[in-house]
């Protein structure tokens, strides 16, 4: 079917079990009870494996927020009209929105990349002009965001090969070593609701919440109009199908973009519902896109629990974030610098002249 | 009984619920559907309700590392030898322990104090000598720890007003305004399960934890220990009565460093089971000390739930954190700042020119 698979980087599998047992031993020896830093460590161990060195430090993180408008807007599924998303661009470039604020407290570079928003960005510029922060990178045709996938199939299989390709050129194009996912569109809930279902099995009532804020009756028609949509594309099963027929611009691009992360063994830091389901998509595909995957939070988004047991994972952050844009992603990111510097910084119990734990259980009985 | 209660620091009410309000509504107008920053709103919030103003941004935070050890080691109630306290201090003192690497990384100031260590950090120094990052602020007499608390009282009523006063002096004589809360003491979780105890009414067993890494059956030898203090001091049952009788110097030195600092209206931020037992006499002292307190991480220490449970606050981060130190506060930190940074640098809807949720529910039916 779609695009030619051979175009998508193909991951090779990082476990080293001859490093991660040099890494462990290197934890254990660090002044502290064993495993008092609980999920820190586990942290610690995959960054490294990731980067494949216990020496190698995290550097120049990399924000990427992926906008697109979606067909399926029409349908009533947002509480928000769809030119909010091209707003809000504006608003990332202006430096005013929460991934704004959070990118440029926690040290993060931030670029938006225009996957397929119904706007024009340009216009009214020079050609050629670049604007600082966004890059246009819309599938050819993708310019009204994506079809009403409850009439037609969300993208074009051409559209969607490149949006892939997209993902791929703009994370070659990125310095570090460590990218984190966010998006931005209008609508997206319900493509990653989409997603969720026709990849897990699961009903679409499981995967279906409120996103910017529906209430209950409305969360109910959503349902109704999203379970109309699978049944349409009912043939759509693969994972490339059911990114064409369900998915969005920003989604499919964000897919590539994750792919060329891992296959660089980049850190990839997966932000929340959406980022997630770029993540189901490409882990369909290849599931050891995983090893590279660092989960920033669970959503309030009620899909995204049932994702992460999906995947088999489990964030790191648990605050009742349900706002998208990469906002769990950057205030998760210190957690990755500090777990990184543990391993990196800390003194051993030999170095630092501490006595280890007693061998003989100290307790008097 | 003890002290002259004149001495501590008095906290007025700093509620206010014209400030709550302006600061509510200068949240809903930010550009982001209302609430959906989660539990990341309440603490910009809270903040800013301590600070006074929206308009404050959190500056120089403090960690504060209190130190002292613990007579009742003797009893071997812990998996490491007291000597792991002094040379943790040093570890602190030359930048290796997960609190020094956590506190650098993420921009935080770091002073320890020896509140009670027995050692003495001076030793071969001409008089009048300072090492930088240290204080030595010891009660009379305390420069063997305290005694053991299951043949005495932990201390004097004397040292403890002398440790609570010293507490009061070290916050006034930092910059900035918030302190975060951190400790070393071989022994201290046995002080803190015995202060739950007794200032909850709940039984010892559901109190006592692994510490730095007891086995079960160590743990069990633990708890008949500690059941044995409660007994032997069945009558002091008024905080700074139990705070004499079962608690260490650095505890004692940390309620009066939290008591000043709420006085002052700093944010404390508080980290695990030992730092939130001070919490808990404080609060006994003072309910009001909990306005400015924000708890950072759930720790993996059995009784650090239950405690919790009884102030009826929430932590930050549940990541099995067990060190101390100050460590989950250091890693904590940066969500207070990035709390801080929404509520003054984000653009609202109307600044922005980003349309706001539609009033009637957009949904079709």
């Amino acid at each position: 079917m779609i695009a030619n698979p051979s175009l998508l980087p193909l991951l090779a599998d990082i476990a080293d079990p001859g490093l991660t047992q040099a890494l462990q031993h290197k934890l254990d020896q660090k002044t502290k009870p064993q495993g008092s830093l609980g999920r820190l460590e586990l942290l610690a161990l995959q960054i490294s494996q990731i980067l494949g060195s216990a020496s190698l430090q995290l550097v120049l993180p990399q924000m990427v927020v992926f906008a697109g408008d979606h067909g399926l807007t029409a349908q009533g599924v947002s509480a928000y009209p769809s030119d909010v998303s091209w707003q809000m661009v504006e608003n990332f470039l202006a430096g005013g929105a929460a991934v704004s604020v959070l990118a440029r407290h926690n040290g993060i570079a931030l670029t938006v990349v225009d996957c397929g928003v119904k706007h024009d960005f340009l216009a009214g510029l020079p050609a050629g002009t670049q604007r600082p922060g966004l890059l246009v990178r819309k599938a050819e045709g993708a310019g009204q965001g994506t079809a009403d996938s409850s009439l037609h199939p969300a993208m074009t299989e051409a559209q969607c090969a490149q949006a892939l390709a997209h993902g791929v050129a703009v994370v070659q194009g990125l310095p570090g070593n460590a990218l984190l996912l966010g998006e931005m569109g209008i609508g997206n809930t319900s493509a990653a609701s989409l997603l969720l279902a026709r990849l897990t099995g699961l009903d679409i009532a499981m995967c279906t919440g409120a996103g910017t804020g529906l209430d209950a009756a409305a969360v109910q028609r959503k349902t109704v109009v999203l379970r109309d949509v699978l049944a349409r594309h009912e043939r759509a099963i693969l994972p490339l199908q059911a990114l064409v027929a369900l998915g969005g611009f920003e989604i499919a691009t964000m897919v590539g973009a994750v792919l060329q992360a891992a296959h660089e063994r980049r850190v990839v830091l997966v932000d929340g519902f959406i980022a997630s389901a770029a993540v189901l998509v490409a882990h369909a595909l290849q599931p050891l896109v995983l090893q590279r995957c660092v989960f920033a939070h669970r959503s309030g988004e009620r899909g995204h629990e049932f994702m992460l047991q999906h995947l088999g994972v489990q964030a790191l952050l648990d605050l009742g974030l349900r706002l998208g844009e990469g906002s769990g992603a950057a205030l998760a990111w210190p957690l990755l610098v500090s777990a990184n510097a543990i391993l990196r910084e800390m003194a051993s119990f030999e170095s630092a002249g501490v006595a280890e734990k007693s061998v003989t259980t100290a307790v008097a009985a």
